[in-house]
């Protein structure tokens, strides 16, 4: 679809005549209004897939990008919002800042104001659109980057990520050489890419050291600390406990404190915790969280510059990109005693 | 001004005539456009102003409302634009947020931005507008809502802040309480209100406690971590350091920590630490920390619905709010030993 042949663009006339309906009705599609019947609406939006049709590239369209997060709840959302507003506001732009709280609704209601109001382009933050929606951004001209995107690889959108397997491969590596051999993982939510990526390099580096790993010992559940907390109680019930967790974020990982301080525990005397992100509290925490960092401010800005190109109408010659995580050994993880 | 009367309106024509400049010009002075002279921008805006000249309110334009930070640096930040989305997406709105980091120049530029696109509110945030940037907005009738004010009381603008008075007071009243004397204040910037009020409250519950209270044991300086810790040293290199110390905000007492840290102290053995805000990050820190809660979610919400409610044309019976604040007492205070 990308660069598609704009120098033969279709009209509106064009797509009302082989629609059959009229030019507004058209107009009204592409503008979001609510007063289309539904049949009406998917047959000219066929129409204009079939076609090829595309608004204008957008800088002249107004200065606001829309930038749209699944949570706002911790300083992960709150760097990315950081890095989009530094690019924004210096290229004299405009942020729309939506949190749709994962629910398709909120997700359908965001993409209808922002048909009714227009937008330059999309910053999409580990959330998701139904291929319908991406078809109907796609008709109004409204370019789109996804940051950590959550699904499967979306044809030939721009995606801005971390390098989460090897990121995985690290933390866990990490506390194998530190001579653990029971290790754990408290995952994140298995249906998205970046949780299972990071779930695949603990068991890739658990694999290659020849350990093996319980069917117990590997759990998933949300990426927030009551969650870590949960995962965290069953591990420590287990007749063999691990001795060591890697947590596939920070918040999890203060989960896994909060269940080990109920039972008098305390990494990392009785457990060695590593998470992942480097929420700028994981130092901050007793004792400092040994993490995985993700460099969530430049995914950001990187992603809003690639944005930037694409209204420009750029081709962009890396369209997916995975910047590099890294381990910072900090003071919640230490050379096994006994086993 | 407010509450005009708006039965009666000028209209852009009749400004024109009376300025003597066409009505294109007043057209795009209202739309902050680039290309009108300085000199008669500010005639049509004095015209205006002589006429009590007030665009209609301004749920008829658009659906976007503005969020204007002054810095996107910590959990706080994150609330303020928590709130602030939960009530507009309620309400079918768009959040622009934008961040100003305290320069007038960009202040200046969002507002040229906001003048070209259109906003139907704003919500202001710990940051300041000139006079004439306020009546700028009050001409193109778009309302403004302050959170926790910066400057002195501004006419008839909504404001709400938090009980910073009665809560310096009440954070200084529980180290009275534990039988400190020596209670020494790490303050925010002397000129933001909300931080001198705080530092009144600390000075009044020492006076009420017949405490005298040594210039050196007063300081201001930034919200931040590092001026919390610069502070701290200060005072813990005097001849007779305080035994505790009430902070204007809960970063500046992390900061106290750390000074701590660096010399083999800690709190609340050496020192008793209360801070300001309660951060989620307050209760994770060691020890968890005695802070003054801020009801920073409410604070935002309250301020959104009190702009939607000026949007509608409402009246306001209560234009300027405080909220209470509130003593949490965790590990980083205890009872004076010796003194």
């Amino acid at each position: 679809m990308a660069g598609g042949s704009r120098s033969t663009r279709v009209t509106i006339t064009q797509i009302a005549r082989e629609a059959g309906v009229s030019t507004s009705t058209v107009s009204k599609v592409l503008n979001g209004h609510g007063d289309v019947a539904e049949d009406t609406r998917t047959l000219v939006e066929s129409v204009m897939r079939r076609n090829g049709y595309h608004r204008r590239p957008s800088r002249q369209r107004g200065t606001l990008v829309d930038v749209v997060l699944n949570e706002l709840d911790s300083d992960w959302s709150l760097e990315i919002v950081r890095g989009a507003d530094e690019v924004l506001h210096s290229a004299g732009m405009d942020m729309v800042l939506s949190v749709v709280h994962g629910r398709s609704e909120e997700t359908r209601q965001w993409l209808d104001r922002l048909a009714a109001r227009r937008s330059a382009g999309v910053v999409l933050v580990v959330s998701e659109l139904s291929d319908r929606q991406r078809e109907r951004l796609a008709a109004m001209g409204v370019p789109l980057v996804l940051v950590d995107p959550v699904g499967g690889t979306t044809e030939d959108i721009p995606t801005v990520g971390a390098t989460n397997w090897s990121g995985g491969m690290s933390g866990t590596s990490h506390l194998i050489e530190l001579g653990h051999r029971r290790i754990a993982h408290i995952g994140g939510p298995a249906e998205l890419n970046c949780a299972q990526a990071r779930a695949d390099g603990f068991g890739t580096a658990m694999q290659r050291a020849g350990l093996t790993v319980p069917q117990e010992y590997v759990n998933h559940g949300e990426f927030n600390e009551r969650s870590g907390y949960a995962q965290a109680q069953a591990l420590l019930d287990l007749p063999e406990p691990p001795t060591a967790v890697f947590a596939a974020s920070d918040l999890q990982a203060l989960g896994a404190y909060e269940a080990m301080r109920e039972r008098g525990l305390r990494a990392p005397d009785d457990l060695s915790v590593v998470g992942f992100d480097d929420l700028p509290l994981a130092r901050r925490v007793s004792p400092p969280l040994t993490t995985v960092r993700q460099p969530i401010l430049e995914m950001s800005t990187l992603a809003t510059r690639t944005l930037l190109r694409l209204m420009d109408g750029e081709t962009l010659e890396n369209p997916r990109v995975e910047l590099a995580t890294r381990l910072v050994v900090r003071d919640s993880t230490r050379r096994v005693t006994g086993d």
